[in-house]
């Protein structure tokens, strides 16, 4: 069987997108705590942007919420995406060995996700039981796209920030090419020295559209070696009146943006 | 109404125990797969030990493995506890703010926690939105029980070890009373070195039992200026011939051991 890495790249390829398209389907977003109407919503947006994203990726908090019922939603959106799509569990899982073991379990084979995005802060025992699914891969945390990032990710450790040794942490587990980052778009340097320390490893990189980052330079720096691919969640989801119109133009003109910067 | 580390000091004080009880339920250790039968041993153990835990603390990776069917297993065992003993959600939680806010949403309200486990990678703004829930509270991984911890967690910076970092960082986080710190058995001069910089914050510490940590001294470390309770999970729940009353006796047991350190 292909490893994860492969099969992300050749998805990448084949469909000539790195839009990767984030399911947080808030009510506060949605103007709406009806859970039907959310799951509505979800499957419209997943609709509207099957042209154009490579990558769906559910946030498991906005299902957590509503407890059972939210789970049963998530099971029927991964179901609803289908194979054609490469499914992200937004899960930033972190645990021990034992407990690890059981959320690979839950996220590969009862959910069904093909990647799953880890927090490093326990270490390697916390992230070995994921590494072994034929197939499915991980994104740990390097440098994330939120404000506080800097609070411990950038701790120089000998003259090197934090998330550099986290960097070369991902490349020593990346034995069976199943091992990509996350990298906030919101930090361009930050993720030109990724880049640079780790050519190619797959990066996802969250951060666009509402939080700020830069579109064109996050698919230049990511691209040049290897593989990024770009996550849009509330600027497709929620953008203008919410039909499905809007949604497929905003996932165009995001799909077509990325093919610009790749063309140059 | 009451910070929630004023509860938790009044509710070891006032059951004169330190115990918490791990809801790990694993079908492998249960040697069952079959989810009723699980549920209903989630429930023996929990009526097996009230009369000695201080805390029950449902580990979240065990529920989610069976999806919606899990979470509702959760939902009901949360219930079940009932209003006698601190809840901790054992999820280990790390988001941007935005998502940070839903997970603070379903662990606090939704599933009717009081306290939560949270990974502190993200910095300051993934742990703000847990903080402004009354009588809730936080424990932040500090040091860990696994054997990994030592990866990132004791990297020096600036001459301190990361974990002593994060010590400092919940410390200026706890302005409303509600933050604790998780530290695991099996470092006994990190635990020794954790209690000294914060001496009054309260400690969650797992790693007894299984992972071999030393009960009587994370007992004496952590209770000698402020209140640390002790989880045991796989000790209690899978004990012997897992019947009731080997679950009481071990419980009994853990409880007794903790009473005779805290007397000398």
């Amino acid at each position: 069987m292909k490893s994860f890495n492969y099969k992300l790249n050749d998805a990448v390829n084949k469909k000539n997108s790195r839009l990767c398209v984030g399911l947080d389907i808030s009510p506060e977003a949605f103007n709406d705590s009806n859970l039907k109407n959310l799951k509505e919503h979800t499957f419209n947006v997943i609709d509207a942007t099957r042209e154009f994203a490579v990558a769906y990726k559910p946030n498991f908090a906005f299902f957590e919420r509503w407890g059972a019922a939210g789970f049963a939603w998530l099971e029927e959106t991964v179901s609803y995406i289908g194979d054609q799509h490469i499914k992200i569990a937004d899960a930033k899982r972190g645990d021990i060995g034992n407990t690890a073991k059981q959320y690979a379990e839950s996220i590969f084979n009862y959910f069904d996700f093909d990647c799953v995005t880890i927090n490093p802060y326990m270490g390697t025992d916390s992230i070995e039981p994921f590494l072994n699914y034929k197939g499915k891969g991980v994104f740990i945390l390097c440098r994330t796209s939120n404000p506080s990032a800097k609070d411990f990710q950038d701790k120089l450790i000998k003259n090197n920030p934090l998330y550099l040794e986290v960097v070369r942490f991902a490349d020593s587990l990346n034995k069976l090419d199943n091992v990509g980052l996350v990298v906030g778009a919101t930090g361009s340097e930050e993720l030109r020295k990724i880049r640079t320390l780790s050519p190619k490893i797959p990066l996802l990189i969250p951060g666009i559209g509402s939080q700020g980052g830069d579109l064109a330079n996050s698919i230049e720096v990511s691209n040049k070696t290897g593989v990024g691919i770009v996550n849009i969640s509330r600027g497709i989801s929620f953008v203008g009146d919410m039909k499905r119109d809007e949604i497929y133009n905003a996932a165009k003109n995001y799909y077509e943006q990325i093919k610009e910067v790749m063309s140059k």
